[in-house]
């Protein structure tokens, strides 16, 4: 018998109705499918047809971005996901939700509720929520600082844990002559106590398929690295290069290791926008045209937020300006620096800077063939950049349809990609075990709940 | 052409599988369907079948009652609706959330959410929560004063309300060859500053089929009526005789006028517990089954919950204690008065107050054959006791078939009650308007959404 090949994880990343800021102005979409139920069944089928491991909501406590030049505002995903369980069957379910606007019994009891009606399919994209707009809808003034962000980050996801350990596996007696329901005994308060959280528990909810669910990071900053390191089962992230991707790979590897943990089980997946043509000039001439329908005046307003300057119209035909040190900076740091890098090493003009970031913002446009962007895949696969893609179409739903139709079956022919689920729940696709339960197995000080 | 009579409405209570605390000790319950999705689709199937109004979940974030006895612990309802809206149609669907342990920013957007997804069907229970166990998970030690909770409720749904309007309906200009998304001036910040909350909004999600949730109170002490006068439009109450259920309805009903409301547009709904029997010596001995298979420590724990006292065993054979007055009680005023009231009146001992409570703690059992049923619900219907029923089924599914299949009949027959769905959304089937947004209409001053 042949050892199997290593196999590639896909996801796919559903955004509005495309990643690139002008999909909407594309005669054949929709101008409503961004807050429209069917347009993200229709994306979730799609998807599952792929076989991908997971489909995946990005969020943030605020409308961001100008709705005057695109669809903006979104469905909470912690509501969309439940409904798109019922229409499908194995494809994993992934919401982003924030650790610095909500609350740890709320969150946990919500993701577990999901994985009890998905059977196991949903991942928690963690993320911290940088952004002055957010901050003003939760009674401050501006976004918490940056370290004090990933702080809170790291004892919510503590506390999380915690709660969905919280009743064992066997905790259910049944005894109907007798009218004994459950051992008391297997259910635990957890009695957490910390510099941001007092949380007594049980978690109202019982264990469920998965355990906990995919724990998903996408901060590649300092802190978001140390925090992916800790808690990361899939690791979303944004390399322009080749050599970013595997710099950045290794490194998240090692420090993956150094928490004792097995750096094969968390999977790194760079994002990547696919410009799909049936031939190159085709490809080529859709890369053209998405760029045409951008407006500069959004683009710019999307740069200043990203970067956290201000960049207004007199720099379109001129570098971007000097922006200081990345430690300044309480936003996104990571993507701070992929921007500034991009700029500066291709020499680009900020009206030229736009066009390379009006697909997705910082992430890699592969723009070619089905079998180029399978090969770029690949090589990214094997050359250590990647265990597999975040896949961000730049237009809903055909960028995805014909990924799926035209990408996935080259890679399945290659060895790369899985033609059926082998798995059920989310875990089992991306290759990972259900999490022991720490009160079962008696390493910790297990507490009576009363 | 002849006057339509007036028509009663019908919300299904949900909760586990049934709301007697021994229903999972009959032969038929599942031991585990709390926890499952494929119970709560079987439910909400049989109360579309029954062209009900709504089903209805009850909530809390703790773990509440005692696992050793019967199953608690729930799935979170905003996540269950979405999926139950995905195998309805027309049904309403109405989940209870805190404004104790919630932010509104998210709370609101959650409902938005899944007003879209089921396409206008969804309402809001709002609540304050009253116990010591939910507070703990969230930092306190105690439950926030009664008062308090309900100040601050007042200003979470104000704050709702303006968010929910921040999108004016006509919003949209999709002009694709001019790249023209949307017209700012339609989308509003709400700049909301107040005693509990700022936020500055505006939501995230645009305008849903309903404007906003029905919302849906059930709190009965003077707080909790005048919060109900002010917003609610289905109010949730616990009646234990007509007499009761008269000066309720007609106390609620002035005091919703004196708000400038039209009191005809709030339904007041008191909850009834019917076990059913083909004849009435068979709805005896079924409700004689039920109290059987009570355990006393756990009733009595309950109870000691509900009054916010401790009642032990040696109370099982003594009438209720004194317990001072309601005005001490932090926790669920209006059913400390409706237990202690239904314990005096009846000469009960704690052990027979037990057994009366078991099946719907505090609320109306009605016993008999479906014709009966449906006549104590027209007395009450038409004395001015209730504009319709929350029909709490003692056991789970079955209690509910046999309502719909053998009660609804009869209220139809009578013309009392829908033999079709005649509106697509739960304010339609409660005979309410989409409320008109506050900016659109001028009246109020609009900022501009930046």
């Amino acid at each position: 018998m042949t050892q199997p090949k290593r196999q590639l994880h896909l996801n796919a990343f559903l955004m509005t109705v495309g990643h690139h800021e002008a999909a909407w102005r594309f005669p054949q979409t929709s101008l409503t499918g961004t807050w429209e139920l069917e347009h993200y069944v229709t994306l979730a089928k799609a998807a599952e047809r792929g076989t991908f491991d997971s489909i995946f909501f990005g969020d943030g406590p605020a409308l961001q971005g100008d709705l005057r030049y695109r669809p903006v505002g979104r469905l909470d995903p912690t509501t969309l996901l439940p409904a798109l369980a019922m229409v499908t069957e194995r494809i994993g379910l992934i919401a982003t939700a924030s650790t610095t606007y909500n609350e740890p019994y709320n969150l946990a009891r919500r993701f577990a509720s999901i994985d009890l009606i998905s059977k196991g399919r949903v991942g928690w994209n963690i993320v911290t929520t940088a952004g002055k707009d957010a901050a003003q809808n939760f009674g401050l003034d501006d976004v918490p600082e940056h370290h004090h962000r990933y702080e809170r980050a790291t004892e919510f996801v503590d506390v999380c844990l915690k709660l969905w350990d919280s009743w064992e596996d066997d905790f259910l007696i049944g005894d109907k002559a007798k009218g004994l329901f459950a051992d008391a005994s297997k259910v635990h308060a957890i009695d957490h106590a910390g510099k941001f959280f007092r949380v007594r528990g049980p978690l109202n909810v019982p264990p469920t398929p998965q355990g906990h669910p995919l724990l998903v990071q996408a901060g590649s900053s300092e802190d978001g690295r140390e925090f992916a390191a800790r808690f990361a089962e899939a690791v979303f992230t944004a390399q322009q290069t080749l050599a970013d991707g595997q710099a950045f790979y290794s490194e998240l590897k090692q420090r993956i290791a150094a928490f004792g943990r097995n750096p094969e089980l968390v999977k790194i997946l760079p994002g990547i926008v696919p410009v799909i043509g049936s031939t190159e000039a085709e490809a080529e001439r859709r890369e053209a045209e998405l760029a045409e329908l951008q407006v500069p005046a959004y683009g710019l307003r999307q740069l200043s937020s990203l970067l956290g300057v201000e960049i207004d119209e007199s720099y379109l035909d001129k570098p971007l300006p000097d922006l200081g040190p990345v430690s300044n900076v309480q936003g996104h740091q990571s993507r701070f620096l992929v921007i500034t890098d991009l700029a500066r090493r291709d020499k680009l003009t900020v009206r030229e800077l736009l066009v390379r970031l009006g697909g997705g913002r910082g992430h890699r446009t592969f723009t070619g063939t089905p079998e180029q962007i399978a090969d770029t895949l690949e090589q990214w696969f094997n050359a250590g950049a990647a265990d597999g893609f975040n896949v961000m179409p730049p237009l809903l739903p055909s960028g995805l349809e014909e990924f799926v139709d035209h990408v996935v079956p080259i890679l399945r022919k290659r060895g790369l990609f899985r033609s059926e689920y082998t798995g059920k729940t989310l875990r089992e696709h991306y290759g990972l075990e259900r999490p022991a339960n720490r009160y079962a197995s008696g390493h910790e000080q297990a507490s009576k709940a009363s």
